[in-house]
């Protein structure tokens, strides 16, 4: 028997009873795998500033960084919008990243024959599309140097952020790409904004060497608003994507809106060593909290990644994959990705059918 | 009889053809209003860069500053792409925007109902979407410093820029913004990124102040992540956007593209006094150059940009936008809005509908 540690973090809105769901999914797969999970609960962002006014309690970093993996829901919500940035939910995201070292953020996009209908692209543009976004998640502007609100002399504000990369950042994001490429179909585009910025030239000049070490990838690179404009025009050509934390944050929700069922998508977050953060693209969704209409889905993707990538058992990922296509194959759905003639199925009743389907 | 003189900066690729045609629709239209257009000619981008080894001559300079509007048509090409980037065509433009101090950006993107299908959206989905996007365009990290690649105590690089933005300059482009609108729909969504960087969370706190001067107009805020989102799952929901250089960059590029015709799309580029700035969304499209198969179209509209925006000539402006919808609904078509059953032409017999049309 393998034992995991796996630290939950249900956090806010929909967060517990989509959780809830990945856990039972979790159990029924560990049984037949002959993995046992030992499950740990902690708090993170609006729930944890409820509870010890911060969003993120170093007893929770302390809980993760003990664990081998952690399975995180979704954070945030009005209730807390007004609260001074560094005691905001997001807060406790960042701080989780940052305190876990975790660099690279792998956001896949992937359109699924059965909610092909949910896209707002024409089906020929959008059948076949399997895009993976592999975003820089722990530099960049996030977190770069100086940043804050300044006085100027004459009196008036001046807000600054700076976007910094340093070569072996950039070398670092830039391996698990290409190796992710290699995975996939081969192809790798990376994006910046080389012909403005010089953040974005050291970025090219980086990754361009770096490819020599991969020649079976086929690497290209794209201004990053010509990748938004090609991300709606013509989405199949992409197969990896490698870019820096701001561009990845706008791109990979592009290219996940592509979908027209962002319900769906779950994400990876992982370091050079110690347990990765797996989590839903979605947010917290406050306006239906409690009510039993969530989609467990992309929270229940979000621990097959975990299995994939953070735990190294691919079957276990693959059956549950599987059990999701299946309950969407015979018609289940929750709200947001119904449609005309399906089963309209609440939070726990989608649970309760993966666990039939496995 | 009113005069003008127009710089005419044709740059690279198909921009003099484009140009070209432009000329001759303000000609015959000038007739029409009894408008005198002096015309003078000068050099920017790569055609620059061959005959004096800079992208953006003084004397250019001087030229456009002498000069009631600036009708620009595109710049770059393959030919100029290893230069160092200071010597680079678009260095060119970005030298124009900052010489001309061109802070204000206006990108409409709008669903002609003639080219409807162009677009890789649904129809239901953009039916009626007209966007005009606001970007502010001579501050933010384009502009911002620190910025450069320097070397670290490690001795690897690391390359940096800065995004700044002061309370003035958020408030100037916020007023071209709020009137935008106020003239439009009466809806306004800045743009932001408040959730992580300071320097968004001045611009959302300038912007919201701002607001009291302009009760009539509604603002509203969203996330740059998921503006992108939205402008895919549902464009509709958009009047005017107004968000910074970078943020602009993306998403006007973004909006252009539900379009599905980035052949059609002008913009303007405004300062505070002084000759404003007119040009196609397009680039240069070095690879049907001299061809004759460009679609003049967006640098028409641009010409138009430049009678309603710089010359306050609105009622020529219409009579012109109104010529382009007139050979679009006779089914003249470009090669690329070409679709069955339409008359396909050439640059230059694009230009003669449109006089016709006249
Ligand atoms: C909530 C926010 C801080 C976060 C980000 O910008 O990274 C989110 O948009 C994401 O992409 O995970
Ligand atoms: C060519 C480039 C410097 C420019 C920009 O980034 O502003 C272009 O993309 C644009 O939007 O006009």
């Amino acid at each position: 028997t393998q034992n995991y540690r796996i630290t939950l973090l249900p956090g806010d809105g929909i967060g517990p009873e989509i959780m809830a769901v990945a856990v039972d999914v979790l159990k029924v797969v560990g049984k037949q795998f002959d993995i046992q999970f030992e499950f740990q609960e902690a708090l993170i962002g609006g729930a944890a500033i409820d509870a010890t006014g911060e969003p993120l309690p170093s007893a929770t970093l302390d809980t993760c960084r003990n664990s081998d993996a952690v399975l995180l829901a979704a954070i945030g919500g009005y209730k807390w919008d007004s609260l001074p940035s560094n005691l905001r939910p997001e807060a406790g995201l960042l701080g989780l990243r940052a305190g876990l070292e975790l660099f690279a953020n792998l956001r896949p996009a992937q359109i699924l024959p059965q909610l092909i209908d949910a896209s707002t692209l024409k089906r020929e543009v959008v059948e076949g599309v399997d895009i993976m976004v592999v975003r820089e998640l722990t530099g960049g502007i996030y977190f770069g140097k100086p940043k804050g609100i300044f006085a100027t002399d004459t009196g008036e504000k001046r807000g600054v952020n700076t976007m910094v990369y340093t070569e072996s950042e950039i070398e670092r994001i830039g391996r698990v790409a290409f190796e992710a490429a290699r995975k996939r179909h081969g192809k790798l585009c990376s994006v910046d904004k080389a012909n403005v910025l010089e953040v974005s030239q050291l970025w090219r000049d980086r990754i361009t060497k770096l490819s020599q070490e991969y020649p079976d990838v086929e690497l290209s690179h794209l201004y990053v608003d010509n990748a938004a404009m090609q991300l709606v025009r013509a989405p199949k050509q992409f197969d990896t994507i490698v870019t820096g934390n701001l561009f990845g944050d706008i791109l990979s929700d592009a290219a996940a809106m592509l979908t027209g069922s962002i319900g769906m998508l779950p994400s990876a977050s992982l370091g050079a060593s110690g347990p990765g953060v797996f989590e839903p693209v979605h947010g917290s969704a406050p306006d239906i909290a409690g009510l039993d209409k969530a989609n467990p889905l992309a929270q229940v993707l979000s621990a097959a990644m975990m299995l994939r990538y953070g735990l190294d058992q691919p079957k276990a990922a693959d059956r549950i994959e599987q059990a999701v296509l299946q309950v969407l194959e015979q018609g289940d759905r929750t709200g947001d990705i119904m449609s005309e003639g399906k089963n309209l199925l609440g939070c726990r009743a989608m649970g309760n059918a993966l666990i039939q389907a496995l």
